[in-house]
């Protein structure tokens, strides 16, 4: 007798979904067998959507964020945006979090990841040709380090800001505070927060 | 200014990871943009797997399983399994389930659901006419009713009993055993169950 199972073309499919970050085996199976059980309409969307990210999706070469392939960037052709200060992001949803604070009106530039030696991540993987080629046009005046707070970011950090002020000494480069997040209490901040908040404080 | 945002391709692909059960907002962005950020293997499979499951899986017209699209159901054809007993489930995934413990031997019959009158689910809905001319052929003298512990599921069995008792008297009707799930102690059983336990009592 052979075992009962899913014909091969439905294993595969929970498979891909297992592949997914943050969809476990179970999960996987859940979505697929409710695919199956009359949604074929939103597995038609899916597959119908990734097609279309496939073909109808690029990165903008100049800033590093999507856009519609063959038309032009958005952010980057965008008028009313302030073309003296550039953002420095490591993933495009970074734009999209910033850009949502309202706290910034200029251009966004997003390297792609940061640099990781352990994972093989060097200055090449990023999106750095592109940014000095940016910079040269002479238009920036200030560049904003918007990477993340952990080692690998501020690593990433160092190197922009050295590289940077060596090839650009007019360029103003800043970094965003660090400090205490909001509405968190003392008691929450670790250690080298609390450093951070001390270090950086302000004059009321 | 015009907020930054995704191109709506992408936008579109986050909406329909996001009616998959279980995917979250949150979920359904990082799914997308970890599929965007040099994942575009795994989006291809997955697209493809979508297209092959829609185009090449079927339901069995006979057993309500999933086969491939034209080419006979493994389960109904596999002259292994004892046509003299037929167990009776809800969904595919049951048949996966009691299969895999090895108690059961013989063929299955999926309904693809139970009778839900508050969600406008009536016999028509379930493959219930095909379970009828199945047990017309008079091969079965079992029927193992393995439809879920709830009411609704009680209540399907309850009917399904009852239509089978009237049309075929010569078929034995039988039901899980209901009682203590392995493994859990008194403490952790409720009151229904405990009920069901002493009520299906059995001689050691």
């Amino acid at each position: 007798m052979k075992r009962a199972d899913f014909p091969q073309e439905i294993q595969d499919l929970i498979s891909a979904f297992k592949r997914l970050p943050g969809v476990g085996p179970r999960s996987a199976e859940r979505i697929v067998v409710w695919l199956l059980n009359g949604n074929n309409a939103v597995a038609g969307d899916l597959e119908k959507s990734l097609g279309r990210v496939k073909s109808g999706v690029a990165r903008c070469t100049v800033c590093g964020f999507y856009q519609p392939r063959d038309s032009e960037c958005t952010l980057c052709t965008d008028p009313a945006r302030d073309a003296a200060s550039l953002c420095l992001v490591e993933q495009p949803t970074d734009v999209l979090a910033i850009d949502k604070t309202g706290a910034f009106r200029g251009h966004y530039h997003c390297l792609g990841g940061r640099l990781a030696p352990l994972e093989n991540v060097g200055p090449e993987d990023l999106l750095i040709d592109a940014l000095v080629a940016r910079l040269k046009q002479g238009e920036v005046e200030e560049i904003i380090l918007a990477l993340g707070s952990d080692v690998e970011g501020e690593a990433t950090a160092n190197y922009l800001a050295d590289l940077i002020r060596t090839q650009f000494a007019n360029i103003r480069v800043t970094q965003l505070a660090q400090g205490l997040p909001a509405g968190g209490g003392l008691d929450h901040a670790d250690e080298v927060t609390l450093f951070r908040a001390l270090d950086g404080r302000r004059l009321l």
